[in-house]
């Protein structure tokens, strides 16, 4: 079985030694009390229930998978996620970031984020259940109406019930403007609620009394395409106005997907029929209201990868220092063994480092912008919180994309450290590969995350938000541009820097004159953003470990992450110069192909 | 269900406008009235044995796997997998390129090749079986003494029985060194062998009369390591002086492997208990004789991942051109449809071209190296023979790691293509990832495969073979430098080539200090050469449709070669740059990383 230990030293590190929360906290209200050791103290904890709790359960759910009673449409998890989700309960982890006027513990996001990637890397699969929920809770949150808040978000925040995003429906994914599923007024207010979704994950169980879906729909005469389309809350069972729970709503789930992985979590084809529901929101303005909740999955998904990631590397270090395999080229290193461990061999350490800088890079970039949610949600001042959401609304496409295409990256490196026995399912890590594999596509595909980014955050508004993000990066810049020992990690981040703002005016002006230009370099224009902020997250976490090495402090971890540091720099950080280079070749050797593509 | 229609078009422009295998026949006496009516002809019969009997049991066999009886040690294969290896069969398709003398068609290696890639494509899992036997007729064929050819080859030609290769042993895998399966002489001439082989591909089945198993052992006083090894032939069932089946052999399946992917494939553990079995080749030399086998089946392993990059290919093709989704950011392009098809978007169609430049490029590759074995069997020229036999050498790990590494791209960008439905496994999609990445793996492992081009083939000899390659892509570039309409397939080609050469010069200086060197760049040193390599055939296959249409040819198909080859150059080749950005990075960044990788 796949062992996994939290990463809570790496965590420390980047919470307290690189991003100072306890620092940005003071700035915070609501959170001004909570100390480096409170936080400390949770992360062990939760790490506890990961590992011991979930872990066991990953390959569980793999095996056994969801399966849907056809008669009474009732869906049972895997041997053991029940009982699990109810002791993610009575821990009171649901609430732990949630608004204490509903019952949350109101702890800061950075730290649920922290928490959530070691549920991540335990099982994805589970974790999804909760991870949805949490989601709901913050469209409702923000969205709901107080009487939704007061009916739905204790039971929420209490994980009682659980919660659903149902968009998806079998001719449209991506182009939510073609959705067809209708909600028809009725004269006490609510809404009556017909059609049908799918791949809607953690949609049907039996892990909690009710599951609260937010379903998107049409009302009737809404405009056609996406200006057309509300969201309304659709609850399992209806809920009497005391709040119990009342009779069989109109939803239920009519198939269970069979997927390439996360199989402990309910893929489910929701049919609603009649189904009654309120509104959230305004009419006819459902997206809006369902981005919230998209935008905190997309960071979720992320996290998901990351978690993913730290995993499979775990646990490829553990072989490759166990398994015996051959002589290193330089000569013998175990003279008491019948062959060498094949940690000795430079391109199992390139694949190691590889999965480790990785999940390092994402894990200071998502706490990163985990802090900048915190800021934007409880900082006192408005221009702060004003700048926290631009800038964490141009990483979140970076978040999802660029650490869910690492993610398979590194998981299927991991993979390969284990030769054949990686192909072999007992081994665990072709399981990480399969799991991950989803991250590149759900909460909108990797290209969707890329058009994002460079037609709307960046393009969208004149390179504004990125100048704020390239000011960030050349702070650093400016302030180790003179440390000798810092040059081999600002030299190329300065340079990339200065190359950046010049691809992207670039692009700018090309997109201009054929918008195809957008969609034909964004993917490629994501990944060298996303080498970009690691590159600077690199630079800051050599920065901190220089100065701790300085200041005497001898503790290997220090080392251990300048070299890895140099890693990044030396052996991933160059894929940007081919990045540019093909997304610099334009849309007409892309759109230019009907006889190729014929 | 999955869709595939054999690439016979494209495979005739390689073998007849490309390669022009009917004058390079001409001077291999067997195969000198092999025309290009007759190549044509039995491929289209192949294809149609492919995609009629074959793709239909992909999924079943994916969905069935393979199961065992362990009472009698008996393995049942997927529903209709012994029916079609019976028609496979029955239809002589066993004996095509197999020697007349032993009941073979003796056709060239070449058109077996191109036949293997249709089989690939329809049911790789399937397609191990016969496989693995070939590379058993093989590997007896060249070493075998003149009884065990008499008593094996016709069945082997026939298909009445298959073989295996049995190597892997718990605790090796890579390093064959360490292997401890026993072979004792007996006074009859024969040997008693006994110890456990795990991951015995197509190991044990219910598909022939008798199962061939090669086997790797060690003789009683063998010296210790790879010197030591002895190649043994060990049958299900022991063979009677005349041919018959005698009684079963002390060889059986003691387990199955659950795997990623190849489910139709039994992967077997091998129990071998005092069988009998007889010396291949000469004692302690097995290795040398194992490895005809492997060479084979490393361009096989390539095969099969031209055989999924192609099938991905097709069936995202058709999704695209089918789905309909959003409109283009260039202008609505279906009036009358609700949404345009998504073959609109630039990046899809990136997508879709990687997977159709790597499927082109790599079945250009691997036929040249199918008709370098030709001539190195069949020509009269001993010279031409000798080189042909180095320039396969050096291109096989190549063959087998660039086309694998480059299939799990294709197939995993096909699978984007189709959003959720990609992870679903009703669509086939993903099974096409899973499938292929075992190529990456098996038959030494990427790794060992680029250590293999880089130690051995390149830095082995002084780069001497690869001055040859050089050669011939020097006189294209020679032939062509002077045509515009050339240079933007030319310049880059000739650009890589000059790189390579002070790259590969470089690299050895280093590797001559630090062995190290070549561990820690051997595995990007192998992708640029696969470039520079799909570079040549790309320009040769750019350079033949130029001349087509300057010859006033209006087939759509040569426009569809140009774009494609644009496409190449313009958005696969470029990583070249990164990836010798990376790889002169050096040993010291990955080996001095203890404590990174505490």
């Amino acid at each position: 079985m796949p062992i996994y230990t939290p990463p809570l030293r790496d965590m420390q590190f980047v919470l307290h030694e690189v991003l100072e929360v306890g620092r940005e906290f003071q700035a915070l209200p609501r959170h001004a009390e909570v100390d480096a050791d409170t936080v400390n103290a949770i992360l062990e904890e939760g790490g506890k229930f990961a590992s011991e709790v979930l872990l066991p359960l990953n390959q569980v759910g793999d095996e056994q998978g969801c399966t849907l009673d056809r008669e009474t449409h009732e869906v049972r998890t895997p041997a053991g996620f029940k009982e699990a989700f109810a002791k993610y309960v009575e821990g009171g982890w649901p609430a732990l970031s949630c608004d204490p006027e509903f019952g949350g513990q109101g702890l800061p996001i950075v730290v649920n984020q922290a928490f959530y990637e070691m549920l991540n890397s335990a099982n994805q699969a589970w974790t999804m259940y909760p991870g949805l929920s949490h989601g709901a809770y913050e469209a409702l949150h923000e969205h709901g109406t107080e009487d939704q808040k007061r009916l739905y978000l204790p039971k929420l925040t209490s994980g009682e019930w659980t919660g659903t995003m149902c968009l998806t429906e079998p001719h449209c994914g991506t182009d939510l403007g073609l959705l067809r599923t209708k909600a028809e007024p009725q004269p006490d207010g609510t809404y009556r609620i017909t059609g049908q979704k799918i791949f809607i994950s953690a949609g049907e169980h039996d892990m909690a009394a009710n599951i609260v879906h937010l379903v998107l729909a049409r009302l009737p005469d809404a405009p056609q395409g996406s200006k057309g389309i509300s969201l309304f809350i659709v609850p399992k069972y209806t809920i009497n106005a005391d709040g119990s729970l009342g009779a069989r709503n109109g939803v239920h789930c009519g198939g269970l997907e069979h997927k390439m992985g996360i199989h402990g979590n309910a893929t489910a084809q929701i049919v609603l029929e009649n189904a009654v529901g309120t509104l959230v929101g305004k009419p006819n303005k459902g997206l809006q209201a369902m981005f919230v909740m998209m935008n905190a999955a997309r960071i979720g998904v992320g996290m998901q990868s990351l978690g993913q990631t730290e995993v499979a590397y775990q646990n490829a270090l553990a072989y490759a220092k166990d398994r015996l395999q051959s002589r290193s080229l330089s000569g013998i290193k175990a003279k008491d063994k019948p062959a060498d461990p094949i940690i000795v061999h430079p391109d199992v350490r390139r694949m190691l480092l590889t999965a480790k800088a990785y999940a390092e890079g994402g894990r200071a970039l998502s706490l990163f912008c985990a802090l900048l949610i915190d800021r934007e949600l409880q900082h006192t001042d408005e221009k702060v919180r004003k700048d926290s959401a631009e800038l964490v609304a141009l990483l979140t496409p970076i978040v999802k994309a660029f650490l869910t295409d690492n993610g398979h990256i590194a998981t299927n490196a991991c993979m390969q450290v284990f030769g054949g026995h990686g192909y072999v399912r007992e081994w665990g890590m072709e399981q990480f590969v399969r799991d991950n594999r989803i991250n590149m596509i759900y909460e909108g595909t990797n290209t969707i995350q890329s058009l994002d980014l460079l037609g709307r955050k960046v393009l969208g508004n004149n390179g504004a938000t990125l100048k704020k993000l390239g000011k960030m990066i050349g702070q650093l810049v400016e302030q180790e541009g003179v440390n000798e020992q810092m040059a081999e990690f600002i030299n190329p981040l300065a340079a990339l820097g200065d190359q950046m703002t010049k691809f992207t005016t670039e692009l700018g002006f090309r997109a201009f004159q054929n918008a195809d230009e957008v969609g034909a370099a964004a993917v490629d224009y994501l990944r060298v953003a996303g080498h970009l902020v690691f590159g600077y997250f690199w630079a800051r976490m050599a920065q901190v470990a220089l100065r701790r090495i300085e200041a005497g402090d001898t503790d290997p971890f220090y080392q251990g992450k300048l070299q890895t540091a140099r890693f990044y720099f030396a052996r991933l950080f160059p894929e940007t110069a081919s990045l540019m280079r093909s997304a610099r070749s334009g849309a007409k050797v892309l759109v230019d192909t009907d006889q190729a593509l014929a």
